[in-house]
């Protein structure tokens, strides 16, 4: 409304009173009026427009003048200086790469191998072959092109570009299952990949390339903000119900089943189990051998990590074991010619290098449009799964992932799978905590799976042909109990019950339904409870710390004294708003009206006093409720005064013309103040507020 | 943690020094520690269980208890005083109905007789038939046996529940589009009406029952805070959108159309109209006198409005002239027999009661279920109509509609609807808008109205068969211009601009979408504006305002002054969780880190304090926050003082084990004890903070 030079008068007038000293009831009215005053003129807050021009150039340019003094800073740097800073912004190796030491490496070394042990067959085969057996008959059709058409699984590409930009030192990339029934059931109602393989193979790359394109996209918009929305909470529950989720499917290696389903959910998949055991037993083709050799391994990886934990010497014996435990397994098998006797082994192994598949993406076919949905589609639920799984390892090791350089790693990593024959890749909730068991320090881990991927599909093909499944079924399950934090989750409870409830929501929605529907139930816990908690129409009375001019809540200071004649009653929410502005407005009337009917003599109230701090917003229906409080406090001729009005609420107060219906004098700067005013009415003309 | 006990001995030592005279640092620090205490040994908060138990007991017994004082007051009370606040807490009428005078009644007669003479014609002949004509197979079907097998609209015995038991002035009862479209479809795909008229009916009425039990049983659960989620700035679009979607609709009859869309967005119904329009001119069948007759009374209604406005003596005029309009076009159309030359009347007229329909009501048939689940659907709907349609009209007063009151009004309207043929009733927009136009004061309006139509279905038959249906058509345009607000609009526009784009979205999503769509759509940007609001990841840095205690928003008061070697940062949201605890989190340490590179020498930073005032929740997540906060600043050797923490933050504190480890040295009552605090951390342990 007015520039700051009028308040800057005022402040250098009280400064020469020292208005603490000398209190005379005049001085006291000016230096209180002043101080109104100030509040009143304050500087307008910035507009909307600029308000969200501030908020895209603060999106666009995060780290550039968020202090005047440290932008002059930051001019003074060479370019070269600033090139690696907007580098290392991009590429975030470049900044830990400095302090990587060989100690580190050698963690990442071992748990580099354990995941290419894994990732190899687990990607290749096991995955697409039993998705390829059990599924129905497009999706199935879909699975066995995505196989012959020789579309890889992206172990090699994709995990090389995430190590270089992504910010998760866990995050172990792949192909998930829910990315791979989605991308190729979708795929085929387009293009039937029987009769046009080569069509299809083509839509493939392009939905990759989509989907990769719209994830970097939400990184350059800056949306990485969304990956805050899972509470800690809810990854508690997450990670506790993948964890039982993924150790249930790997029931399918141990037992050495051939039918098995491929839901994810806790019932049908030990639906699964116990209907193919019993088909297995009943025609006697179940091999007991392969729970033999899973369990044995399994027994042996946690012996090791338990005599890793007695005896700190020993500490690399656990972190070797895995990949220990495939070589000796594929060699005994190969030794003992175990396949022959039901040990299932990974056999159709394919080597051979992942070829450019730059010239078949297509941009001016027919299913260009539906191509971009599926895109987008897929980078949503890769992006969902890759984030829940990397922010649950990283609260584990207590840092945080940065959501835009995610997306931004997570888009380039499948843009370019999509030059070298890969399909949408994310990060992989088993293989993840598998890297994580096996003791990784950084990325680097992904290197060293890629490039071990990459020899083995050149030297080893013929070796590992022979690793049993049920191997990779303990080495899975070993990695999981870790992953349950039944502590955690008593400390949540203890906390604050809510929040235990959007952890028991993600932990069965998980369990029960899906990976999807654990994390849209906690997400939705999570917010209906921030709703509720903004929303709530509370107000608390305040009295008079004995001694002081302080003013605090009664309920939370029971000692507090009643100032006679005045309530002070402070709102409680952050926002008055449509939702909770009719039953402020009716708790405020009705304190008045009760005091009213009760002792009419005894006690008058002269003031109502609505302390204001805690409100950061106000909406029309909120200045409407106020101005209804106002019109009904004035008929009862009571004063209604306003304390400490935040920025934007005194703003919105200013320019929705309350304060011109009330009357400046209601507003004031301290409840003090107007405690103060109101015992004193006359004095300082708030007769006719 | 402990009892308030400590406490009182701390305010009595207190008191007995009068700490604010002398000031020896000694005593300050006395005094700051003591008061400390104070925030650390506040008695806890009511525990979860105690607070839901807690909100069930406010809400079942809404008026009971609130404070101690008034209970013991209400005991007083005779048992047939309470009798009559119960009763009259049922039905409102009991309190208004004593302050009922004549002159209000004058214009509740003109308005109810307006209404009536709408309501008979426009519910049961033109609304039924039109859709009957125009809709495809099922509906066509269940609509002409709606009316065949005699389902009244529901314009008695309804109107007159609602008129004892609603808290709504304007609203008039009816049936809508909507509901009667929904109804009938639902009800078609269980019972083909043409085989089986007798069960069709029978589920029609089971259907209504259990939609008013249903509204019946939200009104007893208390769910009427609901009501509240249409905000002032949503509740002006959507009128202003309402009044022309039905000002649209009008041209039907306005222009003597027969060919019409059920469909009520603006495109189908101008496209409707065009398209009528030109057929009826290529066949020389569209007849002129409608539009003629229509729009001479049109404006002599609108001509009586000016006149009245001008003249206060003629108040009177407007408020008659619809009732007018009716019988003099009446007349001369039964004089000049107008309806063979192409004018549309009435026509289809028949009389009779109500019957009761109480034996009609199927408990145990084989679609129980789905009659439950349609009648829950159609509660629904009926409701979000009736709320939005009486509390935009109750807003332009300047009056509240008692949620809770309304959704059982309904529902027992409904039920009792259910046993005397009637189906679904609501609130219906234009009726409404009518019954305010023309003046109404009260429900009696409605009461007029259900007594009018009564005896015209017993008397008039022969009479209202020749009302011209163009009449109606114009009386309801008349209402209409006065809904539509461009001052408010633009007064929010001026106040708030994301208010004016859920008042936009409400305008726009009923003008081309539907109500429903409207609604959401307003409904959805005012809740997503207020989670921003509320995760918004605002800190702001305060000062000391000069020549005081007091520290404020530096952003707000540009004048205050800083602390050297102390930051004092306010949380600016109203709570800190995950959704803004890691952003909070950066911002806070990024200024730490800031303040290191600038000036090392000049400026070194002992402490940083966190006025949580504002914060009113905190969840895991924001306590993991905070303790990250504290191990990151104590690295760098800098205090961390948490000031003024609400009730529940702090025993979520306490119990969440930050307190334990940070120091409970680290708490304080004030910002002005933490930074004395800060400024000379070794005299009261700060030290190890």
């Amino acid at each position: 409304m007015t520039s700051p030079t009028p308040v800057a008068h005022h402040v250098l007038s009280i400064e020469r009173h020292d208005a603490q000293q000398q209190k005379s009831p005049e001085l006291e009215f000016h230096v209180s009026n002043q101080r109104a005053n100030w509040v009143l003129n304050s500087p307008d807050p910035p507009g909307f427009c600029q308000h969200i021009f501030g908020l895209i150039k603060k999106n666009v340019f995060p780290h550039r003048n968020s202090t005047p003094s440290s932008s002059s800073s930051q001019k003074k740097q060479p370019p070269s200086a600033r090139l690696i800073a907007v580098l290392s912004n991009i590429f975030p190796v470049l900044s830990w790469g400095r302090n990587y030491k060989a100690s580190k490496f050698k963690n990442d070394l071992i748990a580099g191998l354990t995941l290419a042990s894994l990732s190899i067959p687990q990607a290749q085969i096991s995955h697409l072959k039993y998705t390829l057996k059990h599924t129905k008959s497009p999706c199935r059709k879909s699975f066995s092109l995505l196989t012959s058409c020789r579309v890889l699984d992206g172990s090699v590409v994709p995990p090389l570009i995430y190590s270089v930009m992504g910010t998760s030192q866990e995050l172990a990339i792949g192909p998930v299952a829910v990315v791979s029934l989605l991308i190729s059931s979708m795929i085929s109602k387009l293009v039937d990949p029987m009769a046009d393989p080569v069509s299809y193979r083509k839509l493939v790359f392009t939905v990759t390339f989509f989907a990769g394109s719209f994830q970097a996209l939400f990184g350059l918009l800056r949306l990485g903000f969304l990956i805050d929305f899972l509470s800690h909470a809810a990854i508690v529950g997450f990670m506790a119900g993948a964890a039982i989720v993924i150790g249930l499917q790997q029931l399918k290696s141990l037992l050495g089943i051939s039918h098995f389903t491929t839901k994810t959910d806790i019932v049908s998949v030990l639906g699964a189990v116990a209907k193919s055991l019993h088909t297995s037993v009943r025609f006697h083709n179940w091999y007991p051998l392969n729970f033999v050799l899973g369990c044995s391994f399994l027994i042996f990886i946690l012996i090791t990590r338990f005599i890793g934990k007695r005896n700190k010497k020993l500490f690399w014996l656990p972190a070797i074991s895995p990949v220990i435990s495939v070589i000796l397994s594929t060699l005994i098998v190969y030794l003992t010619r175990a396949d022959d006797h039901g040990v299932k082994i990974i056999k159709h192994f394919k080597g051979g290098l992942n070829p450019s598949s730059v010239n078949q993406l297509e941009f001016n076919g027919p299913h260009l449009g539906q191509a971009a949905k599926i895109g987008f589609i897929c980078a949503i639920i890769a992006l969902t799964e890759a984030v829940a799984v990397g922010r649950s390892f990283a609260s584990i090791k207590g840092y945080n992932l940065d959501g835009n350089k995610e997306m931004l790693a997570m888009g380039f990593m499948n843009i370019a799978g999509s030059m070298s024959s890969c399909y949408v890749a994310t990060g992989s909730f088993s293989r993840t905590a598998v890297n994580f068991s096996a003791g990784c320090q950084s990325t680097v881990s992904n290197i060293v799976m890629a490039i071990t991927v990459f020899i083995s599909l050149q030297l080893l093909t013929k070796l590992l042909y022979y690793t049993p499944l049920a191997i990779l079924a303990s080495i899975i399950l070993s990695a999981l109990p870790g992953l349950i934090d039944y502590n955690e989750a008593y400390h949540i409870w203890k906390v604050d019950k809510l929040d235990f409830l959007a952890c028991a929501g993600a932990f069965f929605g998980v369990l029960f339904a899906s990976v999807e529907i654990g994390l849209l139930v906690a997400v939705s816990i999570s917010f209906g409870r921030l709703i509720l908690n903004s929303i709530k129409p509370g107000i608390e009375e305040m009295g008079r710390l004995p001694g002081t001019d302080i003013f605090c809540d009664r309920a939370q200071y029971p000692r507090v004294l009643d100032v006679s004649g005045v309530r002070i009653i402070r709102l409680n929410s952050g926002s008055f708003c449509f939702a909770n502005a009719n039953s402020i407005k009716e708790r405020i009337t009705r304190c008045v009206t009760k005091e009213d009917e009760k002792e009419e003599t005894k006690k008058t109230i002269n003031g109502i006093i609505l302390d204001m701090s805690s409100v950061m917003s106000i909406d029309s229906s909120g200045i409407i409720a106020l101005e209804e409080i106002h019109t009904k406090l004035v008929s009862r001729n009571i004063h209604l005064a306003i304390a400490n009005p935040r920025w934007k609420v005194i703003h919105k107060l200013k320019v929705g013309g309350f304060v011109k219906k009330a009357g400046s004098a209601c507003i004031f700067l301290t409840v003090n103040e107007a405690v103060d005013a109101c015992l004193n009415p006359s004095s300082i003309g708030l007769g006719n507020c």
